[in-house]
């Protein structure tokens, strides 16, 4: 065990419910705030259009049915639709994304700070999971098939493996307008700059060659 | 117009961003806190299961790739996984729903009181619109092909109609554990018991034979 | 039934508690953020005056007890003091109304999408209601005159009428700063532009003709 | 100045528009939770009553228009309708209020931790007031007569002084199920068991025996 | 007891949990929204710097350790480093704050009516207490030695009493970016202009020179 | 990079403000809601002691001055005052932890997924850092020595390094009654049961040896 969180542990004995978690998006305040990407005043989340000049196509997207392109080093796309994306979504609380899965891809580990993601598979197979956090760290994995659903907890990290030869898609909705990705690995192995290869050693209880090989490959 | 806003139209000419609107499901205070649909102790939301109890079935739905039966008056049929479905959703603040449509199939206009939906086509054309609230009323709408997204703002009234001669399936997700559905033909004409035909009549300035003939539909 | 919710009425047999619902303005981050009416700036709310310039006027409105015209097609009136009208509202997730009814005046089914409404008769009697969401479609009633105080929870389909050969008039506080009002008839029959009435026709069960005849009223 | 908050005036001059603030009631996850004063489990709010026995008279109270007895103190008496009173309001945050004030009546200095109250007058004329957060203490003041409306923002400390000859009558919508009510005096003053007339004397400036003799009144 | 909340008491003693309350900052939309305080917007909270000019110096500062100056009336000094101080606390719902006591130093009663907070004892001893809201008006008090911990309920009124004869000095957490100061004393007999004497001596019941004295000390 | 969110990259080139998010504990709906830790009823957060019971102690931890044990794999030693330790904490937002650091002690790259940290330090020196999340998994580090203050945003990984040969140890704030921790790599590398080494091998780039030699650790 990395650090010994000893007296948290007792108290996790006493209370196994209780662990990490998360929260929501704050509520609209009106019909609609649609997102005006071109202001340079900031805000939390967006600041709005004109309302006299929304357009259905402010709340529209097309395409989410076209494969993406997935040769990439683990085989998986990401495509997230959220305020960014479709500007309507600014203040609502929700978001989609479709995955596409080379064979044997995998979207690797990574969590959503914002947001719980239901997922739905589309085509193909998936393995996935999420571990909880201190001090269980418990690993709950399912397979998926077509039509199956499953849920993925508020900042839990997960990952979806295609662990068959043919390519698979999903289809989730996301808690939130922004919900946010860490890949684990891109923000510990990949960061601008580089945590350093001492840290790392000692987080991972390895020597640092080992760490600068991962770090040489992001 | 119905009820004369005459100070609200005046203030909303001055602001015209400013209409109705909504908020959000409360956040989570763990990693999990699956819906214990046996208890007997009600609660805003549901109690949750011993967490040691807990297993991957918890987070999981079988099935939604499979059409559903639309032989029904509107011609469609919403498979809704909310919390009460999927025990795993509960303090997580998401849904999703499968909707089907029969040819010329319409999900007629519903209020999700509690959650945003942003749907995607998977299979057909729909013809799509949401409403805002007073005083403007303004009718938004698209035609959506397969692959299309489209957000539904939390608390506005909306449709989906399959214009088509091909049978159309949309996937959504929706912001809310429990985003609740009042579809606004069942509850203004077919409430149990049923809203004087005096009071429809006069809202809808019509004569009380016509009510009597939509109610006499539920 | 107008769209067959069949799992989710399965689903509601399990756990009668859940249906439609809400939730709340976020929270102030300082004392005081009155509405600035005049800016181009739009955000989730109003953006606030500069501090140094907000006075007692910015808390206050004049009138609330002068009787409001009634002569309009359903004899009602409601005058709505949300942070549009009292620009001191703005942050503070609250507003209040004032309810005219001419005798047989209706203040017909509304929807406020984000806030619950507690009212209190000042003058005449009302006979009021509500209908929860879908499956059940409840009506619940109440006769409320002079002194007495009724609860309409937040999104719900909500009307009172004035059965009686006298004024009445009706005090409201309601749980956002901008509650929003959806007056169904208006927003289904009298959008801008119509709903098609193939869909209305479609959603009551009526043939085009009796709607035409009702959106002629709109 | 009491304690020397030299670096927060610092900060507040250069940002004057924070100080104080508050937030909001959780959002609901269900058409109604009315709270089941009889239960013995205790939760954040209440838990509910099983909802098929819910009935119209949850959401009801009767009698709001009868004069209160004034002959106390200070000359005046709320009446405060949150979940306690009124049990369908559990989950859905929002309270309502009636005030009678005698002749010379005072509503006495006093804080809702949880809510922003707007209050209009019925009858007679009040001289009402609150006061912001450090360092400012700015106190705004406004005379009400009858029709006029006042926002009292959540958090602050407010009074309401009936300075004329006749009584006064007030109603007030409050932005929390429960806001809570804090009277300044009976909690410095009057806490069981009291606060030492050491510190109160420190906070005050004055010597104990003033202290003492505040106390003794209360 | 100054006013007779005598129909809150009776439901109070039905359900003693039920006094005030509070609420919380609004979540965050996105990782980082670092106050821009050199803005002439205003909004809720702070508008953002241009997140391409964010810098690790927006989460800092330097010198909590130093001790500060107590000379003053009460003997002590909050140093509060809310997101006026600490620019990237915006969006983030938490503050810090240090408090230095002379000798028998006094932090006066007073309210955050936005934040909890968690203290602990780095130096000396406290006598700590809050009092709960009406109608129990209940103090809770505590004697803190080095290392103790304590905590002080959103909105509720509390003090730090230095007992002994050397200085201490304490350490708290914040549940809010701001979580606001009403010093009791300074709001209510310290206010710019002041509150009449005649409202005061009425809340107290005591004469006016005595309000008087009071007042002449702020 | 790991998985190729191209088309998220390009719409954070838009709006570089957004990535990442998270949000805030629901409100507290009385003054007080002791946790029961008894209890085998469990809901969002704790149900609560009858209030009547409720005493200081609830609201009380002893001993944090105390040096932590740091003899462990990484050095270092997390005591955490959260909802389950100080049971007064329950629905009020924040919580306390003291971390002990041997000399080059490490708190290893973990996560709070929900709350924001802000910290203080006691004694010695750290380098501390958080990165942001995709695509710009930026690094923001510090470094600090006694009496400086840092802010670590909710929901991101961050650490910290005692560099120096003494001992170090800091006190910090965290915005909820359950913060979580998620230590990265006990998560990712000591799940139970254990992530299959194909897809870490695969998420980190490395062959499964490495891997392996990792979990080993775990």
């Amino acid at each position: 065990m990395a650090a010994s969180y000893v007296l948290l542990l007792l108290a996790a004995l006493l209370a196994l419910a209780s662990s990490p978690a998360m929260a929501r998006d704050p509520g609209a305040l009106q019909d609609l705030c649609v997102a005006d990407n071109t202001s340079n005043v900031f805000v939390n989340g967006f600041v709005c259009k004109d309302p006299k000049l929304v357009k259905a196509e402010d709340f529209f997207f097309s395409g989410l049915d076209q494969p993406r392109n997935t040769s990439n080093k683990v085989g998986s796309n990401v495509t997230l639709l959220n305020a960014n994306r479709i500007p309507g979504l600014n203040t609502l609380g929700i978001s989609m994304a479709r995955v596409d899965y080379a064979p044997f891809g995998l979207n690797p580990p990574h969590i959503h700070p914002r947001a719980t993601e239901i997922q739905t598979v589309l085509e193909g197979s998936l393995y996935v999971g999420f571990v909880t956090s201190n001090p269980d760290n418990r690993l709950v994995t399912k397979v998926l098939r077509k039509g199956d659903v499953f849920v993925f907890p508020q900042g839990l990290i997960h990952f979806q493996f295609n662990y068959g030869t043919n390519k698979a898609v999903a289809l989730s909705g996301l808690s939130s307008q922004n919900p946010g990705v860490i890949t684990i690995a891109n923000s510990v192995f990949g960061s601008k700059p580089a945590i350093s290869d001492d840290i790392l050693a000692k987080a991972l209880g390895v020597d640092k060659k080992i760490v600068d090989r991962i770090q040489a490959h992001f």
